[in-house]
C-alpha cells in the first residue's frame, strides 16, 4: 500500500483536507496516511523525509507529500526526500508575490503573533451561546440569538449548531420538535415569536432509523413507521409555517453548517 | 481596496483557510472578502464571473480568486473572468493522476456520496461525551474518556474540547481546578484514578485577566493578583503531579488541539 504523508508547520488540517479531496477524486484507492503537524525547525524536516524514505522502502512505491510548509529551508529538506511533493503553498507564494508587489514575511513574523481577544471571544460567546441552549433547555435569550435550529430528535442539530460556533462564530440555539408538537401544524409557543429566526433540519427515515437505532435498538423511537411519521409530520410543519429547512441525510456536518449560512445570508466568521 | 474571491463547488473552508493562510504571509495588506460556497452549476459560475468582473471595475485592480471548483467546466468559467485565479486544485489532481495512473471520477460521481453512517455515529458519540462531561458536570465515565482536560477557570478547556470531538473524534472530558484546589498541590479527588488521561492548559496571567475582565470587570475573579496566584499555582500542581501541559496563550483553538492530539499520541480521525 503507497504511504501518503500531510506536512505542515501549523496544525496540518488545510493539508489534510485538500489532500483527501484531491485523493478522494481518484475513488477507491487505498493509503497508509502519516499526519506530521508542527514541522517547524531543521531536525523535525530532516527526521521527517528520513520517514517518507522508510515508507518508500517499505512500501516499494514512492509516497505522495502534502504540504503546507511555509519556510523554504524546511521545505527543500523534505522536497530532498524520495516522496513525490505536492506543495500546497510555495507556488501561490509565488504568484502573490507577484501580483501583491510585496515580500512574504520573514519566519518567525508570522509564526508567533498573538491570538487576537477580542475575536477569541466573539467565537467564545458563540460556543457558550449554542451549550445553554441547546436541545431547547432553555429558550429566554432566543432574541440574541442569529438562529434558532429545529428538528425531530437526532436529525442533526447539535453538532450543527456546535460548528456554526466554532468554525463561523454564529449564535445557534436549538429546539427539538417532539411528538407531541407534531401533527397539528402548530409551533411549540417559545418558538412563535422567532418565526423568521427558524431553519428546520430533517433527514431521510431510513438514516434517523438506523441513527436512532444505534442509540436505542429495537424501541419504538427507532421504528420504521414512527421515523416515517416524524419526518413526514415535521417536513408539513416546514412548508405550513414557510420554515426554511434542508435535508440533512447525504451531508456531513460542514456542509449543512455551510448551507445554512449562506441560505440565510448570515456573517460568517472565521478564525 | 482590492477583492478577494474564496470558491469552491463544497463548502469553501479549504479555499478560505489555504488562502487566508498565504495572503497572511503579506502582514498588514488589507482586502474586501467574498465567500462562495455550492458554486456548482453553470449558471451560479457565470454569476460569480461577473461578480468579480463588476469588483475588479469598481476596485481598479484586479480580484485574487482562490478556487477549489472540481469541476473543469465551472472553473474554466470562473478563469475567464478578470480575476487572478489561484487555483489549489487542478494543478495537483493532472501530477496525481500521472502518479496514480488512475482517472479522475466524473463530476457527480462523488458529490453525491453517502456520508457514512458509523462514522457519523463515532464522532456523534464524542461531541455527546464532551457535551455531557464539560466543567467537571460529570465524572463517573472518565474510564471511557480519551483525554481529560484541567485548567482553571477561562483557560480555554470547553473550546478544545468540542473541537477535538468535532475535527478529530476524540472523547474529552474537563475539570475545572478552582481555588480550593489550589495551593496544596494535590488533585481533586474525582481525577486522582486518571493521572495518565490528564492534561493541563495554562496561559498567561494577562491574557486570563483579560478574558475574565470581559466576563466580570472589575472582580476579584478578574483581578491581576488572582489571576498571577491561579496561573502560578496551577502550574506548580501539574509540574507536582508529572502532568503534561500547554500554554494556550498565543495559540487558536486549532492549534491546542492538534499540539495535545499530536503530544499525546491519540488517534486522529477525520471526517
Amino acid at each position: 500500500m503507497r504511504s501518503v504523508f500531510f506536512l505542515s508547520n501549523r496544525t496540518a488540517i488545510t493539508a489534510e483536507t485538500l489532500g483527501h479531496s484531491l485523493l478522494a477524486q481518484f475513488g477507491g484507492l487505498d493509503f497508509r496516511e502519516f499526519t506530521i503537524p508542527y514541522v517547524d525547525n531543521r531536525d523535525l524536516a530532516i527526521s521527517v523525509a528520513e520517514q517518507i524514505n522508510r515508507a518508500a522502502a517499505q512500501d516499494g512505491i514512492r509516497p505522495i507529500v502534502f504540504s503546507t510548509l511555509a519556510d523554504p529551508e524546511l521545505r527543500s529538506l523534505v522536497a530532498n526526500s524520495q516522496g513525490l511533493l505536492l506543495d500546497l503553498f510555495h507556488a501561490f507564494l509565488n504568484i502573490l508575490e507577484a501580483e501583491l508587489q510585496a515580500k512574504p514575511l520573514e519566519r518567525g513574523e508570522y509564526s508567533h503573533r498573538l491570538v487576537d481577544v477580542h475575536k477569541y471571544e466573539s467565537r467564545m460567546d458563540a460556543i457558550n451561546f449554542a451549550l445553554l441552549h441547546d436541545d431547547g433547555a432553555y429558550t429566554r435569550q432566543y432574541d440574541q440569538s442569529d438562529l434558532i435550529l429545529i428538528g425531530v430528535s437526532r436529525s442533526g442539530k447539535t453538532p450543527t449548531c456546535l460548528y456554526l460556533a466554532l468554525q463561523f462564530g454564529i449564535r445557534a440555539a436549538n429546539y427539538p420538535i417532539t411528538e407531541e408538537d407534531l401533527g397539528g401544524n402548530v409551533l411549540p409557543r417559545a418558538l412563535r415569536p422567532y418565526v423568521n429566526k427558524l431553519y428546520g433540519l430533517t433527514t431521510s427515515p431510513e438514516r434517523l432509523q438506523s441513527i436512532r437505532t444505534a442509540r436505542r435498538p429495537g424501541s419504538r423511537y427507532a421504528s420504521p413507521e414512527q421515523c416515517r411519521y416524524e419526518v413526514q409530520a415535521v417536513e408539513a410543519l416546514y412548508r405550513a409555517k414557510g420554515i426554511r429547512f434542508l435535508n440533512t441525510t447525504t451531508r456531513s456536518v460542514e456542509e449543512i453548517a455551510t448551507r445554512i449560512v449562506q441560505e440565510t445570508g448570515l456573517q460568517r466568521h472565521s478564525y
